[in-house]
């Protein structure tokens, strides 16, 4: 029995049942003869109050219980409806199972995020992280969950990868203590597993990874990690439209999910913040998708140039983070996926259109944190791949197994990619992406 | 719809329905008059007789649809319960969507393993990898809902890390094109996610690990990959007896599910083998799991030391894999878990039971895989600990955050590792963990 479920079977429970729990101490009020304590077992942000009374108080040493002590604890729920907390566990036996030393850096008094951040190991004993840390749970078995539902196959691409991913160079090289080429070349940590996972796609249509991926980003900012979790479904048979708006579907459906399960977190998140959070995804959850083509967003932008800082806008420039923020703040009021971006900023692989300067691609923008979703037809002409790569200076040599797939009964396949941590901070609010993964890792930083 | 679902739904089939699917073609036979191809979609290894009569013949060119092709294609079903294919689709638009070279490396015939392990991104497309792709998803997906249902929270522990994990010395190095310490500091790549994942136990009681782990293995055994996945549950409050059953039942129910959810595939990996597939999961199953402590092994391995080629067996060594699989296959003959190993042969953090001589450790052995499940209490004792450290001379100071976690409220936890990949072979009968990963990694190789 966890509290969650007491507090889910709430109007079910009955007085005098028997019940017993274990978890950390979150306060411990009262006097000699009456003590109130408030225990937290990590299934819920709730608290239970268990009551204490008589002996058990100077037995146990009730007095020196504090903040963040293990307890088990045994006792009859008592009912009281008309109090604020409205049941309450009245102890007949308690064990103390581990104090907490004197240094203990987590106290009952607010503590600052960014202290919080020093302490990765500890701050998941807090409300705000044990909040983040549920709802980030349970959006990842949701996105499992809506996945196998929909008949895909989780594949599992190589973290270790002799390819450059999509040739950004922004990649993490991988060796043993020698130094001497263990996989007897240059081995990088994987930034994408989208390769890979189209020739997956050739025999099961539909596949998703969700996996850890990697960037050498020297970038200091709120939005990016070195080490980051990333979902990318590949359908085979789908077009650009088909995968956007399943894009789509697949967020509002795990958002709507994860609303459901954690109630109490997302109020207490929705409290916490003068961002509406609540207000927001409800929004989201029930209105259609926004698309603008990016041509088109390229004029409304122009339209309005006063507000930004880079004014100089044109068909082919690659948007800035202050544009993308301004189209889904201000123009989509919300959610909006961008197509048809200009092939020159743009990944090899994406399909190129029929005006020869477009590719059919697509990035869903979302407000407060900017692209949460990059996506894509693959190009499905061999011949076309092969220029481009040329164009780009890649050498072919390396990605022939790449090409080889459209040789061997290639179905037109989409896909994408979301940033998993960054889905977290839409979802909870979270205005740092360090916030989102237990143990962010950043240039010059992997604490513990 | 997916061939599969029509498949399960075969008694509830009505003629003459109208249906579209999309796939793969496996076999292409017949005349000018009437053409029988069949086609997979990847769902199941199943395959869709589609009948093809008439002008769609020549004008389609059904002749040159060769093996590996893509198809889209709409007809009526034709039951026709007499014949060995239960039921067909008599086509009526057709349209080939990808055709295929004629060096596709995959044909009907036979084609041996070891070959196909060199193109690990067209492997995928025959029987058995199928086979062994659907059900490894089916394993990860039932293990993620066993995990869920009981209450446990998913934790990402860190890839990128400071420690050495085990001490075992044998990590890979991550660092930037340049080479100076991206990370500001020695950067490896994890080799397991417990130590982190213990503090997170310590604030949700139950939270387990899915994610790769990596090993600058040298070994180039059927049992070994450079890049693996583990999952690690950690549960506070639980003992090693407890975690020991819970991993009986975990590996019993998400064995009983795969079984129930991919029948014709497991059936197919029966046939294949003449290790009694079928009928050895059946019996884990439905057979209590044998315990032994590791003092009574020594005493069975020694009165059998005849068989063995490392016979020098006493209280204190580290049991060879031909001690492993006696135990298993011999004693057993199923999985079974030694408990309690000589503290001197496991890892520091690991429970020092009263005897002071072992760990309340545990390995699962499994007939075929060897060790599947490694797993122990953890000490409490921060003293014990420190005096671990110093004997092993691992230094203390990068390791002070998971020390301190005795002194913050500690709930005493265990836990344990699954080698993903061990489990796949187990459920598969797969001979070399090479084949139960998409691209496998070991040293001196990194295809793809």
């Amino acid at each position: 029995m966890t509290i969650k479920q007491l507090f889910l079977e709430k109007e079910q429970l009955k007085n005098n049942t028997d019940y017993q729990f274990e978890g950390w101490v979150v306060s411990n009020r009262g006097n000699d003869n009456i003590r109130f304590i408030t225990l937290n077992d990590g299934s819920t942000i709730d608290n239970l109050q268990l009551v204490i009374k008589g002996n058990i108080i100077k037995e146990k040493l009730i007095d020196e219980i504090s903040l963040g002590s293990s307890l088990r604890v045994q006792g009859k729920l008592n009912l009281t409806p008309k109090a604020q907390q409205e049941f309450e566990l009245v102890i007949e036996t308690l064990d103390v199972i581990g104090k907490v030393d004197e240094d203990f850096p987590i106290q009952k008094k607010e503590t600052s995020i960014e202290f919080l951040r020093e302490i990765p190991h500890l701050r998941n004993r807090t409300r705000l992280f044990k909040a983040i840390t549920l709802i980030r749970n349970s959006l990842l078995f949701e996105i499992h969950k809506y996945f196998q539902e929909h008949d895909f196959i989780n594949f599992a691409a190589p973290i270790i990868t002799s390819n450059d991913g999509e040739g950004a160079g922004e990649t993490l090289l991988v060796d043993d203590e020698s130094k001497n080429y263990f996989f007897k070349q240059k081995a990088f940590l994987g930034v994408t597993g989208q390769l890979h996972g189209e020739s997956y796609a050739q025999a099961f249509k539909k596949i998703y990874t969700f996996a850890p991926t990697f960037r050498a980003e020297n970038s200091h900012t709120s939005r990016h990690l070195a080490e980051f979790w990333m979902i990318e479904p590949e359908m085979a048979f789908f077009d650009l439209n088909q995968t956007v708006l399943f894009a789509d579907d697949l967020l509002k459906t795990v958002i709507k999910n994860t609303l459901k399960n954690y109630p109490a977190e997302m109020k207490f998140l929705d409290n916490l913040q003068d961002n509406n959070l609540l207000k927001t995804l409800d929004k989201f959850i029930s209105t259609k998708l926004q698309i603008i083509d990016y041509a088109d967003a390229i004029k409304i932008l122009e339209k309005n140039k006063n507000v930004f800082e880079e004014k100089d806008l044109y068909f082919g420039v690659d948007l800035a983070s202050e544009h993308e923020k301004f189209l889904s703040y201000e123009i989509a009021k919300g959610p909006v996926a961008i197509i048809n971006y200009p092939k020159d900023i743009k990944a090899f692989y994406m399909k190129q259109n029929d005006d020869n300067k477009t590719v059919a691609a697509f990035d869903l923008l979302v407000p407060g944190v900017g692209e949460l979703i990059g996506g894509s037809e693959r190009e499905i002409n061999y011949d076309k791949l092969v220029k481009r790569l040329k164009e780009l200076k890649i050498p072919q040599e390396s990605l022939q197994w790449y090409l080889d797939l459209r040789r061997f009964g290639y179905a037109p396949t989409s896909g994408f990619g979301i940033g998993f941590e960054r889905l977290v901070m839409y979802v909870t609010g979270t205005a740092n992406i360090r916030d989102a993964i237990p143990f962010p890792r950043v240039a010059g930083q992997i604490k513990m």
